[in-house]
């Protein structure tokens, strides 16, 4: 598997998101003056800098086929991005993950300090709301509101931090794979379908075209999880960026784990195979998200 | 000074509220069942039991006098203090203020441990968000959006986070008034007037009621936290539920070591006076406003 096997079109366009995003993260993110500067050089280094925005290109695709206004979808790529972020930065903490290395660089409480790195994931994740809420995103309220609403399901309790309790909590236990399917959809999942289905919210699109973006989120979603639980078994570091072998000396529960490596592989295939088999009837307006999962089982980073 | 100098009637209306609050709070934090039950628990242990709730008091008042639905402000009430548990939870955690103590019992990562602690915080932020986003908090997605806007402005790198920031970094170094001012009107002051105006908002008040209640809450907040300098300095562990002397202890930049006890005294009313004489002309309904700046002075707790 090398990366020349992805689409130089979808590889071109990926690239260009990332750049459009990092762009307006670094626009949207405080400058480092002032008393509280190191904070905002801390929000800026956790969330700028390495990135695949991953998240941001399937906000923008979800929009381009809603057909919502650019602008208005790069805004939301940036403050799912910064809950990304906000997420990674927490998640490396020595009393989480106790990541060193994060996008082949020293984690961010490793460049500063703890504390630091604590209010600096707060920041990230109050300042997407902010940007959602201002009506540079959208100029309806009603819209902006579902943003905001469906972000903070999707990043809370019942979803991404509710699974990283559960991924910490199955630590060093005998688990099952309906469990890890759970903790993932939770953990990665569900912001990895508000993403999709944030663009058909953007472009007031019809229930069915959101329902379908969202299923597909979903699954692709998983595959990719479990696609990174792969590569923390045959994955490189140089190229990974962070380092590998780290969920086995951990006991972490793993899809790896629960299904071997072969059987892992055949998931992710299937769960991707159905996330694109829903794209049926849409146009060449879908191929970006058809070429996005091979994309997902073909990543070596 | 003793608790029987507030007034009896102030004394009960706060009591009211903190109850409603509570039970708020109590209906809108996730239950603890299923495999992330424990973050749950970490919520309600953070957030329920113990609070005065007076930012809750705060929004209910301002509701009050702006002509706001009690219902929807009680609903904000419970979001600004889940926004309030939240900064108390990461606070006390070791890397930053490192305090056992909290509320008369153990810190929430004493009584479940760091990680549950961090997601616990990280979650009570995004349900705060996801509860001003439900339509039962006001009808209009425009009033909504607004509270969501200026809650985020409130708690982010501008406002609180980046207050507690400067409080970190100011630690072992010389500190003046000015730049304590700055920090605490950023740590605490922001939240506060943000209560104070939140009634405003949902009331659909003129900008006038919302400019004067937000002034209100600048000023009582940083008489408020003055109060807790002093209250660090002279005040009973046993009728405080945290430890005293700590500040000192750790070198930390408060009012009193700025001004001395009886400086930051003359400090605090002198705020409160102004704070109060912005009432002037509002009639019977803002007493209960008049009342709590004596309430902010005269706090044993």
């Amino acid at each position: 598997m090398t990366d020349v096997l992805i689409d130089t079109d979808l590889a071109g366009a990926m690239a260009e998101t990332a750049a459009a995003v990092d762009e307006t993260l670094g626009r949207e993110l405080p400058e480092p003056d002032g008393p509280a500067a190191q904070l905002y050089e801390a929000m800026r280094y956790g969330a700028l800098g390495g990135g695949k925005r991953l998240r941001g290109f399937l906000v923008r695709t979800g929009a381009r086929l809603a057909g919502a206004d650019d602008g208005g979808a790069l805004r939301v790529a940036a403050a799912i991005e910064m809950v990304h972020a906000y997420s990674l930065v927490h998640d490396d903490l020595p009393a989480m993950d106790d990541d060193d290395m994060r996008r082949g660089k020293p984690s961010c409480h490793v460049a500063f300090d703890e504390a630091t790195a604590i209010l600096a994931g707060d920041a990230l994740l109050t300042r997407a709301f902010e940007v959602l809420a201002d009506e540079e995103t959208h100029p309806s309220p009603a819209i902006r509101i579902e943003l905001v609403r469906a972000l903070a399901e999707a990043a809370g309790g019942l979803g991404m931090v509710g699974g990283q309790m559960i991924d910490l909590s199955a630590q060093h236990e005998a688990v099952d794979f309906e469990l890890i399917a759970v903790l993932e959809r939770m953990k990665t999942g569900a912001l990895i379908a508000f993403g999709c289905e944030a663009g058909a919210v953007l472009g007031d699109a019809p229930a069915a075209l959101r329902a379908m973006l969202r299923a597909y989120g979903y699954d692709v979603g998983l595959a990719f999880q479990i696609v990174d639980d792969l590569l923390d078994v045959t994955g490189e570091e140089a190229v990974l960026g962070k380092k590998v072998g780290k969920d086995a000396a951990a006991g972490k529960a793993t899809f790896v784990a629960a299904l071997g490596v072969e059987g892992a592989r055949r998931e992710a295939r299937s769960l991707v195979d159905r996330a694109v088999a829903r794209l049926d009837g849409f146009g060449p307006d879908a191929d970006a998200l058809r070429g996005f999962g091979d994309y997902v089982l073909q990543r070596r980073s």
